[in-house]
Formats: structure tokens, sequence, C-alpha cells
């Protein structure tokens, strides 16, 4: 059973845990529609058999897929790999799911409801409506028999950085957007955020990478290998718009503390080089009202650390391009437990917005605060 | 994980247990197409609301709803039912969902996937198409990880009684009748039901109940409270169609023994009174091809043992009959352990042709061999 709770993870003594804990499952959606994913999503749908099939070889992991996508999902992936019915409006999993928090004491794991207005509702987001994406995370606990906190402001899992010991990185463009507010204040939302993930330091970058159409989730500019570690998104070339957006950050991130005081080491992780939309491509998008439409030439935000980290490997996404393996490497070079494993044809999946890490979301296991591998 | 198996659960050392051993959860499917049920469903949901929360005092139960339904399902039933989204085409889970099967070694439990084809298919079948139920099984399974068997005959739980020592009763009216055999032959049939349930020995009565649109299931004539003892619907009324078919059962029960040799205990439980459509309620369904249209008049079987036996007591439809005291009387006589809880106003649920044992499926907790309340 899965109660809706009036309390917050906080005062119960729950916590958002690191990236590097132990999982019980990873679940992902499954994607069909037409007017986002090019060619009726065909291509996606096998970048996500891969996906999914890589993770399952270190965590379990859950398909949730349409009725009319049921059968297909089921056929194209592994018989080991569980999948569920469930309506969504895309496939975000890491955006609309929950986020599970820990308590230390008793191992229970509950699940954080975020509202979800598909980055930014009527003012920018990505499609209308959205009502079924904001279903996402009540089914999941109710699958998963976990209690429910709703939380009181509009957030995504991608906007949010937290080392599970009490510090969030996070960027003032997303979650402090107006899209987002809906009639809070700053004070609010850091209020919120403190209590929903019980975190006490909260570092803001000012902004995300350019070109994601998120508003800036933190998830491709700065993420957390293990508490005190940082991997950020590079580039040495000057003309690239996301240079600046890198320098910002690293200047910041070199000068706060975390939440137990210590400073960050910052690791960085060449981008591989731009990734556009062509007219090709955009031509095998349907012609709707409600999805936001794409130009020829559009850049799209791309990077190595929007992976997803399982109990026994990391997951990066790869794009066949020239940076690849010193995407991998770096990022090798800050998990030493894991073995770090490429997983090849992302550009499949970031076409639509995001990366692995977007389209997936850890249901961490509770029970002793031990990391994965350790 | 779900594995599909290629074995039987014969084979493997599986059985389905008898309606008296521990449960570990109740599932149901929310009732919604408006051309099967009277006033848009909205009476048999509040049936089914009134159902699955008594049961939930006995057992947890897990209410599958559309995404139509999701909200209104979520917001009528009490937070402690859990709802998980699936899509069906309607909402008999005894019938379309799986028959789970236990190991008494190991502990395990499995799951019976019977091929559905809506109660005759082409030839007779209640609706058109079927293919959503006929997925319910296998979706079921995949979210409670447990493996599966596809069976290879048609058949529905409601066809099968068994009284978890070997003994199977049956009518062959359902499962010889050619709208089920689909190519096999009687002798296939009895194979599969002997492989797939891990009985030795079938109890054939000729038909079921008149008026049941299912083709003679015998969860409303003739049922096992434990083993060797067996309600059977019964009627005084010579005039009643009912009269000649439960004479008929009584005569064949009395005289044959079970698989362990033994000669079964019949206690008879009396039917209510004639239950028909009213022309009022036949203009309150909607009329469109694909469904079997009702008559003015038109009777359907109704019974008081189409109950459903939990953990700790037996749901018993009453339906505001002069006969429910005597129904509820008679089966409370036969479970000493249980109490009987008679659950009012299943009319609603009749009208579209079960009762409580129609519309639930228990999933059977496995573990060593216990009966409820023992």
């Amino acid at each position: 059973m899965s109660r809706l709770l009036s309390t917050t993870p906080r005062a119960d003594g729950f916590r958002m845990p690191g990236a590097i804990e132990r999982k019980k499952r990873c679940w992902m959606i499954w994607p069909e529609r037409t007017d986002g994913w090019v060619n009726g999503a065909k291509p996606a749908q096998r970048a996500y058999t891969r996906v999914a099939t890589a993770i399952a070889t270190s965590d379990p992991v859950t398909m949730c897929a349409s009725q009319r996508q049921f059968k297909n999902a089921r056929a194209m992936l592994p018989s080991h790999i569980r999948v569920v019915e469930m309506s969504t409006d895309d496939a975000w999993m890491r955006d609309c799911g929950p986020n599970f928090v820990v308590n230390d004491s008793t191992s229970e794991v509950r699940g954080v409801d975020w509202i979800f207005n598909a980055w930014g509702g009527l003012e920018g987001g990505a499609y209308f409506p959205w009502d079924l994406d904001d279903q996402v995370a009540r089914k999941v606990l109710d699958i998963e028999e976990l209690d429910r906190y709703r939380a009181p402001i509009v957030a995504e899992g991608g906007a949010l950085q937290c080392d599970g010991e009490g510090t969030l990185i996070t960027t003032r463009q997303c979650l402090l957007n107006s899209n987002r507010k809906v009639g809070n204040n700053d004070r609010d939302i850091e209020q919120a955020l403190q209590d929903y993930l019980n975190v006490e330091k909260i570092i803001w970058l000012p902004r995300g990478c350019p070109f994601d159409t998120t508003d800036g989730h933190v998830d491709d500019l700065a993420v957390f290998a293990r508490p005190g570690v940082v991997l950020l998104t590079w580039t040495e070339d000057k003309s690239d718009p996301q240079y600046e957006v890198s320098q910002e950050a690293l200047e910041i991130l070199s000068t706060v503390t975390d939440a137990r005081g210590r400073r960050l080491e910052i690791h960085k992780v060449i981008q591989p080089n731009p990734i556009c939309w062509t007219a090709q491509e955009i031509e095998m998008v349907d012609r709707v009202e409600g999805y936001t439409p794409r130009t020829p030439g559009e850049r799209i935000a791309a990077t190595y650390i929007n992976y997803y980290i399982g109990n026994m490997s990391v997951f990066v996404p790869t794009y066949e391009d020239p940076n690849d393996t010193a995407g991998l490497t770096a990022i090798q070079r800050c998990f030493p437990k894991h073995k770090v494993v490429g997983v090849p044809g992302c550009r499949d999946i970031l076409l639509c917005g995001g990366s692995i890490g977007c389209i997936t979301q850890p249901q961490y296991a509770g029970g002793r605060r031990a990391d994965a591998r350790s």
C-alpha cells in the first residue's frame, strides 16, 4: 500500500541518497510519441532497448509502456526486463518519476512526487497536456507499495544533484524560473527543496547548458560522482556558448563548500562536438500543435555526464564522436569501483532533448548506507 | 523478472491451491465499459468499491484501472487499496487473470496464463475484441515478477474448481464447448488441465447454471469450501430450470470420489429469487456492435456461492433478497474458521453476468501448506 503523507521527508528522517548509493532497480518509460521522436520513435525505441539491456547487466530494469506499445516493448526488450503498462505523455522518467528517499534508521524507502509541468507548462513547456506524466510518480509508488510525499513545488529529478550528505546543486535558471515557481517565491522553493530532499546546503548555479530545452537542468552541466567529487561538462572552445557556462560553473564550484564544509574536487569532462537537428530528421516528426517545433541546424545540449550510475557499472551515452573516448576515460577516473560502459547510438535519444540520465530513474534500495560496489 | 516457461506446472512440481489456502493479495479490475454496464458503469463502480473495501479488511487488494478511469478509481477506493494502471476489455479478473500455482517444496509461486477469448470468441463470446483481456495475466505476473506458463487451451478461472489435493470439478458445457476447444480434442483439454493445474482427477459435470452467459462456469453451480466439501447451488422450485441442473449435479457429485478416494460432503445453498434485466436498465447501456445485447426480462444466473474466500473472511454477494440470510447461513456452516460477510448491492455486478467470485482473483502466498485461519 502507498499512503499519501502530509509530512515531509526531513520531518520523517528520510533523505535523498547520493547517486552512487545502492539501487533496487532502474525505471524507464518506453518512447512512442511521433510528434517528438523521429521516424515514429522507432530509432529511439532501439536506443532505449540498448540502454535498458545494458543497465540490466547491473541493476534490474522496469520499463513502463503504454497499452499501444506494450506488446512491441515486450517483444523488443529481453525477457528479464520487467514491462508494466503505464500511460505517459513522453518518456523522461528522471523528470516525471518519483525521487526515492531513504531512512537510514528504518531502511524504509519512500517517494517524492514533484509537480510536473513538462519543463515550463504553458510558458515554454515542451508539450501539452502533461497530466499523464504528472501521474507517473504515484503510479510507480503504488506498484512498489511505497509511501508518497507530494511536494508543493514544480521540479524535475534532472534539476537536482544531491550528494546524499546534505548538499544539493541546482540552477536558478530552472527552479527559480517563473514557469516553475507558479505562485511560490524563492524562499518557498528553497524551503521545499530542503524539506523534501533533506539537504542543508543548496549550491545555486545561475544557469545550465545552452541548447538545453529544460531551462538549464544541472544534470548535464555538473553532477556528483560521490560526495565531494563533481564532474563538470567542459569545452576549450571559446567560441562555443558552452565555454562561458562551464567557466562560470567552475568558478562557483571551486569556491563553495558543501554541507559538510568540504571544498569540492572538480573533474572536467569534455563535451562531444556539436550535435544538431537536420532538415531530413525534422521532416520525420509529426507536425502537430502541442509539441515544440524544431528548426534545421538547431543544436542540442550533448554531454557525457548525463549517465546512469548502476550498482556495478556506470552507463555513459556515446555519440560516435571523436571525443567519446576522452569522455569515457574522464568518467572512469572518478569511478574506481565501477566499470564505465559506453552505450552507442545515443544521438537517437538526444534528438528529443536528453540522454541516458534523463530517461532513467534509480530506485534506491535503502538499508545500510552503502555505496554500490563497496 | 517474469520468465515465460516452456515446461508445465506439473513437470515443475507446482499445483493449483484450494480456494481456502493462504493468499498474498486479491486482484480486481475496475469496470468501465458503457456497452456492458448500466448507467456508464457508475453503479458497478460503487459495487466494486464495496467489494474491494470489504475484502481489504481480510486480504490486501490491488485494483487494475485504465488510464481513463485511473484518477476516478484512485479517488473512489480507500488509499490502502493499491491501484495499478492496466488496459482491459472488461472487468472479470477471475477469468482473464492468471491462476496462481504454488510449489510446496520451494514456496515459489508462478502463474498459469490460459488463452482467453471472452467466453467463446466469435462463436458466442460476450464481446469483441478481447486482446487486452488476454494480456492481463502476463501483465499481472510481470508486475509481481512471477514466472508464467502460457497454457495451450482456452479456459477461464471461473470454469475451474480445484481442491488443492488433485481434484478438479468443471463442466463439459464450458471447457469442451467447440467455442473453447479451437482445434484441440477432448483428450488434449484433459491433458492440459492435468498438466497446468496438476490434478489427477477431473469430475466433469455436464453443464452449469442456466442463464449463465459463460457457457456454464462451474463457479456458480458447485464450489469447494475445502477438500472433500462442496457447496451446491440449490432450488426446491421444480418449475425453475435451475432445479434440473442442481439435481443432476447432486447425483454426480454424490457418487464420485475425489483424487484421494474420498466421497464428497455436499451442502446445498439456496439461490436468490430470479433476477432479470428491466427495460429501463437496458436503455441505460450503450447500443454498439460487439457487446451481446440484452432483452427485457432476461434472467441472470444468480447465486451466493460465487464468493471470495479471504484469509480471515468469506465475502458473499447479497441481493436484498429474502433468501440472503439463508444463503449466508448455509455458507457460514461450511467455514467454521472464517467470518462470512455479506456484501450488499451485488445486483449491480450481477447484471453484467457475474458476481464477487467472477471479479476477484486470489494470489496465493505459497510457503507452508496452510489454510487461511489455521
